[in-house]
């Protein structure tokens, strides 16, 4: 599969590395791609950089590993047209660190970024998921607690859904729990400030949730 | 232990009759006991019934069971004389069902039901907890896999917190987690729109987060 990256934090190289560990032809997207290169050099030969809308044309799916807080700007730079009719994997979390620690949300409570992604581009089939972790339990949930914690999705579309639950596998995850449509991201973005305070109390953001019944 | 239990919904009813069958003197509180008086006369006989003044005046110690959207209010016909230096057990969620299901916040993100609390009554010692489980949970969570599931607290007074420790111990809470002061509160009460959405997608309430590392 033909995979587009967009951002080149932690999220974005823990994804296009374990995307490329899996067999997969990944291209990170980021907004100056000489820089990034330099960066990305040391870390996975295997992925190959481009600008937004390079990886986004590359992409058969794509992954929105961006910053919450420029998310909407990095998926118009990669192009509408780019990503018209594509599974887009939305991570981001809208942090506002702004205000200091921890940091509060940009978006909540009656919207969540997920929405306004999907929005902004109605003809892209967006998933929310993967952002209730941090970006090491993402790509090797079997590393914490032998994979027994769950993950949430959530989108419009059941079968854009049910391509990323096997992607969501192929990465070792057992547990996903479908919360519904794109409006049920407020769920997993308004789960953050827990998280981080969890954060703070646990001392380790090697951590996440299990279902209890 | 002398407890005022305000409000007479599912978390009220819960909370006073496990208090009562613990041993404990309960005056449950409720704006119009005369009517209130006539519902509770079939849970439990142990439990007195007064207004919200009467039962924070009786209660060594104040549980917090009324609805958020009402929560300062009930507080304030309680009565700051009758709170003052007392320990205020807050289990409220600042739901607004105004917008339709699944309800929103009406505080969220920058502040807190449980921070507002704090703030209107700065001589009692509010602790948050409670708020991330359904009643039946609450006081009995030795019912939902065997206990092995956790709880938070969330206050600034560290002798109330270890008081409400003690508390939930004899409820059956085996795991607590102490996030810090009640600005932590942000995150417990931010997590009922993940809770709602999961109970919609698990099609029940009996459920709760265990953290897995």
């Amino acid at each position: 599969m033909k995979a587009s990256v967009l951002g080149t934090g932690m999220v974005g190289l823990a994804i296009s590395s374990r995307l490329a560990e899996l067999g997969h032809d990944v291209m990170i997207g980021t907004r100056d791609p000489l820089k990034s290169e330099d960066k990305l050099a040391s870390k996975d030969a295997a992925v190959k950089v481009g600008t937004f809308a390079e990886s986004a044309a590359f992409g058969e799916i794509v992954f929105n590993a961006t910053k919450g807080a420029i998310s909407l700007e990095a998926l118009k730079l990669a192009g509408e047209a780019n990503l018209n009719g594509k599974v887009l994997v939305d991570i981001s979390n809208p942090l506002d660190f702004s205000r200091g620690m921890p940091p509060t949300l940009l978006i909540s409570n009656t919207d969540s970024l997920g929405e306004q992604i999907q929005r902004a581009f109605p003809q892209v089939k967006v998933v929310k998921t993967l952002n209730t972790v941090t970006a090491n339990i993402m790509i090797y949930p079997g590393q914490t607690a032998n994979g027994d914690h769950h993950m949430f999705i959530s989108g419009n579309d059941a079968s854009a859904k049910a391509q990323v639950v096997e992607i969501l596998k192929s990465f070792g995850w057992i547990h996903i729990v479908d919360l519904g449509d794109i409006s049920t991201a407020r769920g997993t973005e308004m789960y953050l400030p827990l998280w981080v305070r969890l954060l703070g109390a646990l001392g380790t953001g090697m951590f996440n949730i299990k279902i209890m019944k």
